[in-house]
Parts: C-alpha cells; sequence; structure tokens
C-alpha cells in the first residue's frame, strides 16, 4: 500500500492485565512514544494465561488492550524493553504496519 | 516490514452481535486457535446490518470485537468455518498481517 | 499475505473526542463508507492531546475508537476530509491493510 501523504509507521498493540498495565505505559514512555491508547472492557483467554494452565475455556481474564504508535528507530528499543515484561506477565503483543497522516505527532 | 526476532502470523478479528459471539468463539477453538482477545463496549453501523436494511443511520447495534492471531496453516481453515457464520449473522471479519514475538504461543 | 477468496481493502481508524465522533461518522458517511464499529471505553494520552499541552502524563481523555473499512477509490476523499478535522480536534488516525472476504459490504 502506498498512500500520497501519509509516513509508514509501527502500530504496537499489548494486551495485558490490569495490573501490569501501568509498567506497559510506563515502557512506552521511557522508549520515547508520545502517547498511547488505552480500551477497557477486554478479556480474553488462551493466549494471555492458557499457558499457564491457570484458566479453562470459559474462564476469561480482564484485561487491558494498549496501542501504541511509533516511528522506525524506535521500535527495537521498545521491543526489548517489552519482551521480558510480556515474559513475566503472559501479555502478548501485536506489531503491524501503520501509516499516519502527521508522523511528527509519533516522534 | 521486518523485525528481528519477530514472526509474521494472521490476525483476524470479528465484529459480531452479542448473541453470535460464543458461536465464533467455539469456531476459534475448534479450528486450532490457542486464544482470543474479546472487547466490549462496540456498537456499529452498516457493514453489520445496514445490508440487511434494519437500521437506520444512527440505529447502532451493540456488538463484539473478538480477535484471534494464528500461523499461516491455521488460516484457511478458520476463515471456512467464519465465512457461512458470518453470512447468517451479518457479522464481518478483518483479516491483516501482524507480527507477534513468541509465535509458540500462537500454535 | 496473499489469501484465497480475500480481498484487499483499506482500514481506517480513528481515536477522537467524544465530542468530535458524530463529525467523524458523518465524514465517512458522506465520503462513501458503508458502515463502521465504534468502540467505547477509549482512553488514550499523548498522541491526542500532549501537543497541546493540556495534559499531564497521568491525565487520560476519554475517547472514541472509530474504524471504517473502504475500498481503494474511497481512501483519498476519505482521508482529505478527515485531516482538516483532526487537525482542529486533536484526534489520530491510523490507515492499514486488511483483507475481507466479502468486499461487497465495504464498496
Amino acid at each position: 500500500m502506498s498512500h500520497d501523504g501519509l509516513s509508514k509507521m509501527t502500530k504496537i498493540e499489548v494486551v495485558t492485565s490490569g495490573a501490569d498495565s501501568h509498567a506497559v505505559r510506563e515502557l512506552f514512555r521511557t522508549a520515547g512514544a508520545t502517547g498511547f491508547t488505552s480500551l477497557s472492557g477486554v478479556s480474553g483467554l488462551g493466549h494471555h494465561g492458557y499457558h499457564q494452565g491457570r484458566l479453562l475455556f470459559n474462564d476469561q481474564a480482564t484485561l487491558e488492550l494498549l496501542i501504541t504508535v511509533v516511528g522506525d528507530e524506535k521500535v527495537e528499543p521498545l521491543l526489548a524493553g517489552l519482551r521480558p515484561l510480556l515474559a513475566e506477565s503472559s501479555g502478548v503483543m501485536f506489531v503491524s504496519d501503520t501509516y499516519v497522516s502527521r508522523p511528527e505527532y509519533f516522534r
């Protein structure tokens, strides 16, 4: 995809427990993200706890979805910080391409 | 996009009525998805009902957004199951590339 | 990515204040989008207000996430309408590739 006037950035979505959400937001900030979007009303199963054997299939955890968008140069530092945090907390992270119209908002 | 240490997966997002959400989750499970994320507080218009002529433009339905991430080999079976279910229920599905750091969580 | 039976479309996500949400939905409609999905329970920081110097880091705004999916020919008109609206309102927009199984729903 190529859209005139749009700049390619990286969107990082993290699904995490409410308890770990503050740590994820702090990590966004220290890695240089200029902001984030947070969604509540999130529940989940499997990706987020199944591997710890604590949840049955209808036993959903209360979670938060945190989204940030950063330029290329901030992706690796951000992922480097998120990996150990998510490994401990059984959160998951999705990394995708996205395009924005005002890249200076995210730098 | 190519990020060191990340694996390409497929993210499947389904917007469906609360009534059909259980069937979609069951389909995720039988197609081998290892988990899902569910968002409440979702409403929508058009894509989800307009075509049945039941909704005016400000008449929003209460919906749920279900997200799962799977490896390549599970995409086709999952889509094959979702298509007839969504055709019946006027739900919609979005399929996107995404990258994860721990692909074993999604296999 | 290439999936048999899926059509490439463009997903436009807008994070905006509740006050501006109606204007964004109207813009979707006049640009020819056939529908949208709206998520409540959204808060955010930085991308959405930081640049106006009104928010401290833990001072989150109440926002709405609006998602629409359109065919290629509607992307530019939609973005042309959203840019000035978001510039005024400090909202943000993310544009991504996505694939759908029933493209006629989005045209």
